[in-house]
């Protein structure tokens, strides 16, 4: 293994970065909407196109790709291609992920995993750095990027965890297309303006009619809890990122007609009474949030002003009342699910793995 | 006051009735998205178009409504039009409500008013036929019909509440543009059709744009409690017609661009263990509903299939994994807003209310 490049880390923290020597940034599953977005993120970092190097399967390489002023070409993922690289992200599937993770981590790289593959692998950080990016040590090679609803949670809670200790989540989901990728943008707009000329729609990558309708996830379901994967996966990671290892966790995952940005309501229990007010002033400090709480004007969080920004937006910040004891406040979330629910996040970890100690 | 009319209690029970005298029915507010699902509820149910009397506005007087296979001409609301009715709907605003009620009562009718007007005048029964029909008798001239969440989750909680004791409800709601009238739906397709074609569109209806998008609930918000006003209906509503006066409920009511049925994602705690296949063959048993709840094909209530449809749909029944006291249940609701949320509960309440003793 190799030390941990410091040239990659100036020039990734850098708004204007001045390499001395320009790290190799492989983009692993840079033509799907998650890779997409990536390169959005680094072209906002200014991280020079030079360093860039997009990756996908041999059916998508020559395509090209905007990249700030430049054109990319996308190249076929490969041994060699990773072989240099300083750092992968891997925009990819969990199956792809296994496979070639470990080839990458047999060069010098260090590699952030959009997948789900390695989250429950307890030797790899999942992380979330405003809840604990504190994990990431200098050693690290591979970080596991969670789900997008953990990430867009766990922004919200962990400022909460770190002043009262939480000792109960109950949360429903309202999740957009975007979840299943640009195929599933795409079917959303497709099906609604079928469905608006009064037209038939045959739906291919969602399992219901998605036009003005909403479902539960599509994650198979656990025949033992009724849970679906996608509901754990929302227990498991975010038990791993706030660090209670059996934090009672209810959830119910929903997909609805929106294109990009994830909401949430959500219903948090301390071990204490906690104001609303508490909270808001707490929230109101905290990194990679906006609270949105016009109680006056009805402005809270929506997806219309999650989308393409990089907060978290918080806002129907109040008492609980179906908890008369006064320790539960109900919030509502709204999150990109393409940046803090999987892009940015992982650029994020990569700056804060490849910050100077 | 005059007793029940027995005549009108008949024909409106009967699919084929041969009324002796036909009942006369006023629908105040026919032409509105209520009003006009009433009418269709009452052509199911073969009330003859000779009983029917459609009123609205002065503005809408005239126009003419598809009744079965009649045309009905709609009249003006007046004292002299509510005068010999023996039934009135009042499909309209609280304020209308409010002014028109009493003229209705000081008639023979017996009445019910769908507004929000009388519901929290505790002299006045707050009626789900399926949760406390019971409390109708011969002498009651007034019922007011709950507000459409309450109504599709009382279809649900009442059979449960009969068995075991409901200690808390969280609700998180996912409200289609019906409940903003047809007006709502409108706004709903002109704002989508704008965004497909990438025009810009004014809200008229809605505070937000809703294109893809989904935002608090627009009633005004409680100051002290930071809860909306529909959100306190559901709270106050619920106790009611549950009968359980202090009934802790957290409730974040949500639009989402969806048209007509209204969705819930639902936790019921109860005094004791209950088990999911407990609840399951309490709900299969029950009235007003339909369990959707297939796990191996990812089948659960959804907004498509509850569309214009008579039960609330319900299903995803599983242990709370948020309440390792397994004394809690998660459930998903879905119920058309029109039918069961506003004009199917109503003529179900005047088919108790006029059902021979």
């Amino acid at each position: 293994m190799n030390a941990p490049n410091a040239d990659a880390a100036i020039s990734l923290r850098q708004s204007h970065p001045v390499p001395q020597r320009s790290p190799v940034v492989a983009v692993v599953g840079a033509t799907g909407a998650v890779g997409q977005e990536l390169l959005t993120c680094l072209a906002q970092r200014s991280l020079p196109a030079g360093c860039l190097r997009p990756l996908a399967s041999a059916r998508s390489a020559g395509q090209t790709l905007r990249y700030g002023d430049s054109d990319l070409t996308v190249a076929a993922l490969s041994s060699e291609a990773l072989e240099d690289a300083d750092l992968v992200y891997f925009c990819t599937g969990s199956d792809v992920s296994r496979h070639w993770v470990p080839v990458a981590l047999q060069g010098r790289a260090r590699v952030v995993d959009l997948s789900s593959a390695f989250r429950q692998d307890q030797t790899v950080p999942l992380v979330v750095p405003e809840a604990n990016g504190a994990v990431l040590t200098e050693g690290t090679r591979l970080v596991a990027n969670p789900n997008c609803v953990a990430a867009i949670a766990a922004v919200a809670l962990a400022p909460l965890q770190r002043c009262w200790s939480i000792t109960r989540l109950s949360m429903a989901t309202y999740q957009s297309a975007s979840g299943a990728g640009a195929a599933g943008m795409q079917e959303l707009r497709e099906a609604t303006e079928a469905a608006l000329a009064g037209q038939a729609h045959t739906p291919r990558v969602m399992p219901h009619p998605y036009a003005f309708n909403l479902f539960s996830h599509n994650a198979a379901v656990d025949p033992e809890t009724g849970y679906n994967g996608e509901e754990h996966k929302v227990i498991d990671e975010l038990r791993r990122i706030l660090g209670v290892a059996r934090l009672p966790i209810g959830v119910t995952c929903v997909r609805v007609p929106v294109l990009r940005a994830h909401s949430i309501a959500l219903t948090v229990r301390f071990d204490s009474h906690v104001t609303p007010a508490q909270v808001r002033a707490r929230l109101s400090d905290a990194p990679g949030l906006r609270v949105v709480d016009d109680r006056d004007a009805n402005h809270f969080p929506m997806p219309s002003e999650a989308t393409a920004q990089d907060p978290v937006l918080v806002g129907r910040i109040r008492s609980d009342l179906g908890d008369p004891s006064g320790r539960s406040i109900a919030l509502f979330l709204c999150g990109d699910q393409l940046r803090k629910g999987a892009a940015l996040n992982a650029v994020q970890i990569a700056e804060t793995l490849l910050a100077p100690a």
